[in-house]
């Protein structure tokens, strides 16, 4: 660094004009090469430096067999990396990548391997620049940036149904909050198990018409702690894992060290092969969710079912993306699939067998389609209570605070009442996909509420969404590695209810010029290049879920049939009575 | 199961008077034999019948190296298990535990194994019944149970300042609700990035005085996804862990995968050994807490600094228990130890180095005394940039409520502005420990605000729970394992601020009947027994952290000097511009 440092010296007026005392004084206290980095000459300078330099070795432990054996529970160190299609981390070998100033005698360089891993973010344009986005909820969709006068309108926010606005879940929220304070105080077992749990795990049992429920701290923690649950302790088990899944999901099956197939999306031939491995006495769960939230892709969820039973498997469906938005009730795609018996049975379940009771565990979040925050398992009393009393992630953290369970069990509850937003989300989703195909902006084809424009690289993409951002006062955050794979950059555009016509055409008009201003393939163009993603590539028109009947329905059509659920599922939560 | 249906025949109303229709279809929706476990003759006949089983074995994959290798990311099934001391899982052998009905023709036996499982919790008492407490925040500290008439006096929460009831931090929640609705959205990358983050991230940072800071769903979250991605990325990297460590921090080092070396607790020359077993440039990192929470005891963290610097390890503190109860501003143990140069500072750093600047990352939590819910890291930008980039537990999931970001940095000013509450929570602390050594009840000593007193088995623990419950209209949960060793049962008492003499007293009398009533073990006995956890064990009075004279400041001795720490710190949060 030094002789940089020099040459810093003679180039830089930042430099020029500050001690030696003062430079060092920044060096602790910030970190000066981290600085420096982001200096368009120094950082140039840094990289070249670090790209010629011979990487000393770290040194591989001298005794490590020689550890305690009883106090010790080292295991042995492992190549593993993560392996999640949609994560990007790798491990990253310390003798080969992370620069060092050791020899035997100086210790690891930490700060060289941070900045070297951060430089890599902003090397392959996947760094990420957080926008301050500020939802009013009296002006939705809008919302504020850092200035309140600066407003723009939300087009890829998850609250799907603009529940975040919703009188009765903000009402019982603030009531709540005023009988009984701002937070749970403790884990459920220790003074945090309360009537807000109790109900709102009744509500999910109910929805779901299941006999039980779990509430974790989101669904990412719920999918987590669920999947490796299972793999720590039924030690034959195999898990079977569409290659889309979410990153929670990868983690827990990950974690669980269960040994794993991942089939390809949505492909049952490939899903059966894999399947057909093992004797149907061996452990097997599939892991698979029920819309895709990155392209909008439903699971052929009856036939997974199918495949389940012929081989022995339990059934594990995520229905983040679906719960609220899908079903005569808003329990999600396995609802919707029995739609006019589940419409007709009202809160009961329908007498033949149902797609939600097949299923053996479902897993949800009460912080898109309703509003707030927070995940859930639901299934058979005894594989909740075994969550209960086994999982982790589960027994030992603080439960959600009682303003926010009773607001997410409000929301549901509102929302299995009437069918309205869910059939005004899904209308405002086809304006907006028809009018984009119109004039020839490409949309992922799917059959459900998520409305993807593929750009097709990180730069272009993050350009467009400033664009929207700075100039037309739209907000549509551009998805990049790792959460989609690189090359198929997207827009991924959300409406709700409230985004009506009116609002649509400014979308329309925006996403226009910005298509125009950047140059950005357009359906044509993709055709031409052979096609990416479904688009451009000749595929029939896809048929939403959500029918023409369906979709002229209304709130006369719902069973009013309304069972409390607290009477009707009250035990697994607390314990079940020996 | 045929031949115990048959008895049960003869010998229960139940099933004597129930069709075989209705016994199946019992059987198909709810599991007839998780039931008939509850059933005292049925129960006790089916153990028996397990015991003396000879379980027949599940099949090994028949074909699992023939996995396509491109779509596949199998790992090999591995023979990992919990071996975290406070968690009880154990891998479970499927071919000697679980009941099979199977040939090879019939599945893995799902319900007999969760059956298992639970028989087991309820076999060693450890199942958990949880207990409906609902904290009432006008009547603090009472809450009501089922019932709202039937209250009871909460001696066990977390929220441990009952800032859960504080005006500010619940007026600013019902402000932002109304302002910005239930929930946050999205993720923080999408939609779900706010003011309410900003400002909460920049007052920890200035609170820890530390650069940047990140918040997490919950403090759970936040340990195992820093301590994962750690010894996921740094392929060398060796944790050394604490043998008390809370159960997220063991999660976290087991899924790094790292090469860990626990060590003895707070036992420097046992850290020391294990350190001096590598050269000092590979790389490492010390994972511990300052309060741990079952025994109150802290940890000697300036002599692990030390340590750290001598063997090049990175550390990483756990101040969970800590932070809004020690220090001159509520920062934890690390302010608490500088305590008169930081009561002198302020909200500056002092002139010198200090034990907070000399901790590579702080983890803390919203959730106990700061009363609402989440958790965060602290560190150096550099630091906390790369867990905002590359954490997918932070990455993949749903912000917390902008409502309750708000309240948790309320919560936090408010402590960092006042001494009165710390003081008074201690001096309960002391009252209640006092009396209780003075009617010979047996305290595990420790320096902090935790009352642990010793019970010894976990049958004990909960009887003296349950009727301190039912009868004396106190709550205090038993603590058994896996929270705590078999053995080691405790009731775990936390008073607040609220909890002064007249409501200890109460407390007192009822211990002191409950102890009569159990006959159980006081202080004399286990002298007698050669004593338990410091308990009988002749050891000298510890001397508590906070000292007589710094019990004796007042609001007056804390320097005004307050800068607003959200135009100190607001680079990170957002990403850091190139």
């Amino acid at each position: 660094m030094e002789s940089l440092t020099r040459v810093s010296m003679s180039v830089c007026p930042f430099v020029k004009a500050s001690s030696a005392q003062a430079l060092r004084q920044i060096s602790k206290s910030s970190g000066l090469a981290n600085q420096a980095r982001q200096c368009p000459f120094m950082g140039a300078a840094m990289s070249a430096k670090e790209s010629s330099r011979n990487y000393s070795s770290a040194s591989r432990p001298v005794n490590a067999t020689a550890a305690n054996p009883v106090s010790d529970r080292s295991a042995t160190a492992s190549p593993y990396a993560f392996t999640g299609s949609n994560l990007s981390s790798q491990s990253v070998d310390v003798n080969e990548k992370v620069s060092s100033t050791s020899s035997s005698g100086s210790q690891f360089d930490y700060q060289g391997f941070l900045n070297n891993e951060l430089h890599k973010k902003r090397s392959d344009k996947s760094y990420r620049f957080f926008n301050n986005i500020n939802r009013l909820a009296q002006e939705f969709p809008l919302a504020h940036r850092a200035e309140e006068s600066d407003k723009v309108a939300v087009w890829c926010s998850n609250d799907y149904l603009g529940m975040g606005n919703n009188k009765q879940a903000l009402d019982e929220m603030k009531r709540v909050l005023d009988k009984y304070g701002t937070g749970a105080g403790g884990t459920r077992n220790i003074a945090g198990h309360n009537l807000s749990a109790i109900r709102l795990e009744a509500e999910l049992a109910a929805l779901h018409k299941h006999e039980a429920a779990l509430v974790f701290s989101s669904c990412f923690v719920a999918n987590d702690a669920v999947l490796s649950l299972f793999g720590q302790k039924i030690k034959d088990l195999v898990i079977f894992s569409d290659e889309l899944n979410h990153a929670s999901m990868i983690q827990g099956i990950r974690n669980s060290r269960a040994k794993k197939h991942i089939f390809k999306h949505n492909n049952l031939k490939d899903l059966e092969e894999k399947l057909a491995q093992y004797p149907k006495s061996t452990p097997k769960l599939i892991a698979f969710e029920s819309v895709y939230s990155m392209c909008g892709s439903i699971a052929p969820i009856e036939a997974i079912c199918d495949l389940a039973e012929k081989y022995g498997a339990l059934t594990f469906l995520d229905e983040v993306h679906a719960v609220g938005m899908y079903g005569p009730h808003g329990a999600g795609v396995a609802e919707h699939l029995d739609f006019d018996a589940q419409l007709k049975a009202g809160l009961a379940s329908p007498p033949t067998q149902t797609v939600m009771n097949r299923i053996d565990m479902v897993t949800g979040t009460l912080g898109k389609a309703y509003g707030c925050v927070g995940g859930y398992v639901t299934g058979k009393a005894n594989l909740i209570d075994w969550f209960r009393s086994y999982a982790p992630g589960f027994i030992f953290t603080t439960t959600l605070p009682p303003s926010v369970m009773a607001g997410a069990a409000t929301a549901i509850r509102y929302q299995r009442q009437t069918l309205k937003d869910r059939i005004a989300q899904q209308q405002n989703t086809r304006y907006v996909k028809n009018n984009l195909e119109k004039i020839g902006v490409p949309v992922i084809p799917n059959p459900s509420h998520i409305v993807p424009i593929l750009v097709g690289n990180a730069a272009d993409a993050k350009k467009a969404s400033d664009l929207l951002l700075n100039k037309h006062n739209i907000y549509v955050q551009a998805i990049n590695f790792p959460t989609v794979p690189i090359g198929e950059e997207r827009l991924r555009i959300t409406p709700t209810p409230g985004h009506g016509p009116e609002i649509a055409n400014q979308l329309l008009d925006a996403v226009d010029s910005v298509f125009k201003e950047l140059n950005l393939s357009k359906i044509s163009d993709w055709e031409n290049k052979g096609g990416l993603c479904g688009v451009g590539e000749g595929n029939p028109a896809i048929e939403h879920l959500w029918t023409e009947s369906q979709l002229a329905l209304t709130d006369k059509d719902l069973n009013p049939n309304v069972i409390d659920p607290v009477i009707q599922h009250v035990g697994v939560s607390s314990g079940v009575s020996a």
